[in-house]
């Protein structure tokens, strides 16, 4: 175990968007120096932090001297090449470990990280090639799941990389998307809603747990998350208790995101894992204002070796993305509601899809009478 | 009245210590890009922004380039030289405004603002010159008051610029001390504590106040503010309403500090105005943790032109400085309460009686069921 940093010392951050810029405002909060690596040369996270390096994580040498100048490694998003991040860790530590990372990277092996943890996870087949999806899909209805998912084994994110199959008429335009890739086939699971917990573990294995969150999506990109999430005391217990279980599997240091979705009848009565995120989380953002130590600042004191936070909230929250064009309306977006916090993440280009901020409103559990004039 | 800046626009700060860091980080929150002028090289300031300006303020050409790129330009304290900002007002809006940064940088020019506002302040006599001491000590004395306080009119922070005088027997020292400097002679007010006020002022005259604070100050120095202050409603509402005289009155864009004495027998009676600080404040930093919105991003957004945030809190605060060899604790500091928020500031060098970093103990009012799993 290496050493923990002094205040002074720099956290080098790989990827440059906004979860990079909030670890890095999350950094300086705390003394440390925050450095970022990113390709794109109008990263988010560059405005915020000192002498930044542009350069792809392919080019060994740039990561090498970055490396060298810092006291320690972690990264903002799970598609940073395994590769670069083991070039790293025989100079510097590297958190979340990247045994994480490789598991969130490809899906199968996250399926794989859930059976040997005995998690609960959707059904699903291996589909190694597009030949093996018809056997894969008759396989799963046999097991009496209609309609499924095929999930390319990589780079998913945001609903991308994924196929809904409703019946084998949909097959042949399925194994062309697909192509040579390799994939997994996943019975869909009929949620009543999407969950997420949010945790920190230190490097001396101390873990706290944020509540889990409530999700919205639209067209496959997270529009909203709330706390509280309507989960019952018992799911809430079980959700920490899975999210433990990985993290120490892993021997994880770092915040993770963990997605489950809650089933039932009218009422969730059980959960299902459906993803794992080896970094701090979209839906996690509400910490930054309804936590006195958001997961961003948990994050950075982990990877530093630095004792955690409380995870506790102060209020009920609800944090709305700001996606595309919607990002345009920040003065309304103010101008209606005082309590409201807003965040815009520095990018000077609109694109549809393209997270542009976010905003998050409190209800506090019980206010202090006003302190308007 | 100048547009307001859209988001991606640029905020000068003039001063690039932790206020000037600060203001900074709330600056990127909002999508704001932040650009630091300050004559020290290790700027605090300069870890969190881009291109930053290291150059004395007296170098004009530089001032000048510097304001050409930026939207708007702010200040993180009162001894930038009112010349120098008078120069970037030909280019670009300057707030708050120059008139009021000329008010807190001369101490006679402050009482005269206190006076024309008919606000309390302590009895006073102007001192021109060291000859003029003892007329003005006798005169005070015949006053009833017997405890003096001469205070040069320029530079005067943390307890600097300033010389207790018990009896005539001091007044040949004070006259040394002085030299060829004017400044006020004022009576010593006989208080039970120091309160201050923030409040921040947007350019459209809306404003909002944060509750006042009970500030404790140790050798001259801010040691520790909390909320609530035991003032009474009725002295928070005569706060209120002076802190809103005085920011009308130099038609005032941002955040303001308001520094009272309040007086009184077992229990504060009335409350007398002891200075003014044109910028965020120290016993201001309470906001970051138990306000949505700090006085930090108000001062953003009331410069911007954006509508200010609510000064309401969720929680009692206790904010307390890192003064010197202090913050070497902070490990300590740290693990000791995990609801604990810690701000480093990222200077390099200790020295007594420099301002290291500060941390702030919340208890909310009213705490959500734990989420510690």
């Amino acid at each position: 175990m290496s050493e923990r940093l002094a205040p002074g010392a720099t956290v080098g951050i790989l990827g440059g968007g906004q979860l990079g810029r909030m670890l890095a405002m999350a950094a300086a909060k705390l003394g440390l120096r925050a450095r970022v690596f990113a390709p794109e040369a109008d990263s988010p996270a560059f405005q915020v932090s000192e002498k930044p390096v542009c350069a792809p994580f392919e080019d060994i040498a740039a990561l090498r001297r970055f490396a060298e100048q810092c006291g320690v490694i972690t990264y903002e998003f799970e598609n940073v090449p395994a590769h670069s991040l083991a070039v790293i860790e025989e100079l510097r530590p590297v958190f979340p470990p990247r045994r994480a990372l490789v598991s969130a990277q490809d899906r199968l092996a996250e399926r794989r990280l859930l059976q040997a943890c005995r998690l609960p996870h959707a059904d699903f087949e291996f589909v190694a090639e597009a030949a093996a999806l018809e056997p894969a899909f008759t396989a799963l209805r046999g097991r009496g799941h209609a309609t499924a998912y095929l999930k390319k084994l990589r780079h998913g994110y945001d609903g991308k990389g994924q196929l809904r199959l409703e019946g084998s008429q949909d097959i042949a335009a399925a194994q062309d998307w697909l192509g040579r890739e390799a994939a997994i086939l996943e019975a869909a699971v009929p949620f009543l809603f999407e969950s997420s917990v949010i945790a920190a573990r230190a490097r001396d294995g101390d873990i706290v747990c944020y509540e889990p969150a409530r999700n919205t999506h639209t067209h496959g990109i997270l529009s909203e998350s709330r706390v509280p999430s309507g989960l019952p005391e018992r799911l809430i217990a079980d959700a920490f208790a899975m999210t433990r279980a990985i993290m120490e599997r892993l021997d994880y240091v770092g915040v993770i995101g963990v997605e489950m979705f809650a089933i039932g009848g009218d009422k969730p009565d059980s959960l299902v894992i459906n993803e794992i995120a080896p970094r701090v989380h979209n839906s996690g953002h509400w910490t930054l204002e309804a936590c006195t130590v958001s997961q961003f600042e948990n994050h950075i004191r982990a990877v530093a070796g630095w004792p955690l936070g409380s995870a506790e909230r102060h209020a009920d929250a609800r944090m709305v993305n700001l996606i595309g064009e919607e990002a345009d309306a920040w003065a309304d977006i103010l101008a209606q509601a005082p309590h409201r916090s807003l965040h815009l993440y520095g990018k000077a280009e609109t694109r549809p899809g393209r997270k542009m901020g976010h905003y998050c409103d409190l209800t506090p559990l019980n206010r202090a009478p006003s302190a308007e004039s």
